[in-house]
């Protein structure tokens, strides 16, 4: 693929927006074209399947349900939306992506990691990102940061102790994998800013 | 599980709301509560992911999407209604269930029998119905009836060859599965009920 995919991934309250929207500058700035998505959504599809994983239901949600929806999403964005983009030699710069339910499915959750692996193969087919940020908060700091911006989704409402096991998950999976930086997002906001625009001129470079 | 669940299977036009209307006045006859569901829906959550599958999009609906959004409504419908109706001893009489992903998208779109497997473990977790009747017809002549009644949605707007795959899929997973009873739907309306009477009746007994 001539472009590149980014993506920033983090907590509720680790500051996603203000690093996309750095990214989005610093990535027009080098001279790219730029494609800007979101997770789960981003198609008109895929955002009806959003409401339907993200609203309230007067019946229990499973887990299974939940984590099918994700990836029923997001393959119509890769294929309609990432692939095309990227064949076009323009960057996609994705407000999260696969590594998301990795860590909220996966790890709060709690679902096998052979199942969630199962269902990447099914959606993704090997396809990766090329650089991802993880915005590094505690769960507590990044709660109390979400709820101030007002009512929490149906999964942001989900217990401390998920977003625990969720953090975890993404710490453990960063570790393990060069392409996925780690951004110290408890610093004030311009050490954050600092971090990812030395995180991505080292990729740019 | 003290209740007893039986599916109704078959193309679109082969006669399947009969069949369900005739199977249900039998069972209830027999003494039994029924419940009465179908797929994909059943449960208000699962009923908005089969308006996301079964409408027209202006973009492509990608076979791995159609396929995980039949699955996740299938959990929903499973553990929310079918699961509970069945531990009280009640009988669920399904229009629709696996089977029809196993032969829609497994025969017809092709999609490799491995990842279903794998989505059924997921999603189903070894629960299988009591009773399948699967309701024979050449597409030709089922397209045809099923034509008759109206506007086809997006998956019945697909063409014959892809009806008869689903139908080949169907006959083959049927041949392997002695609890799948095969009717010939393409006999007079009365004999067709007939068959699905004595075929009840020997699972009744």
């Amino acid at each position: 693929m001539p472009g590149k995919f980014i993506v920033i991934e983090g907590l509720e309250g680790a500051g996603k927006s203000s690093a996309v929207a750095l990214v989005k500058s610093c990535i027009e700035a080098a001279g790219h074209q730029l494609v800007c998505t979101r997770e789960p959504g981003g198609t008109p599809m895929a955002e009806a399947i959003r409401d339907c994983v993200k609203q309230q239901w007067q019946e229990t949600v499973t887990i299974e349900a939940e984590l099918l929806l994700m990836y029923a999403a997001r393959v119509q964005l890769l294929e309609n939306v990432i692939r095309p983009a990227l064949s076009q030699n323009k960057w996609v710069l994705g407000d999260r992506h696969d590594l998301s339910s990795r860590a909220y499915q996966g790890g709060g959750r709690q679902i096998d990691d052979s199942l969630i692996e199962n269902l990447r193969a099914i959606s993704l087919k090997g396809f990766t990102p090329d650089l991802t940020l993880y915005l590094d908060v505690d769960p507590a700091i990044g709660l109390e940061r979400a709820r101030g911006r007002g009512e929490l989704d149906r999964i942001e409402q989900s217990g401390l102790a998920f977003f625990q096991r969720t953090r975890d998950k993404y710490l453990q999976l960063a570790a393990a994998d060069t392409s996925i930086k780690v951004i110290d997002a408890m610093q004030p906001m311009e050490q954050v800013h600092q971090q990812i625009k030395q995180t991505l001129d080292a990729f740019l470079s």
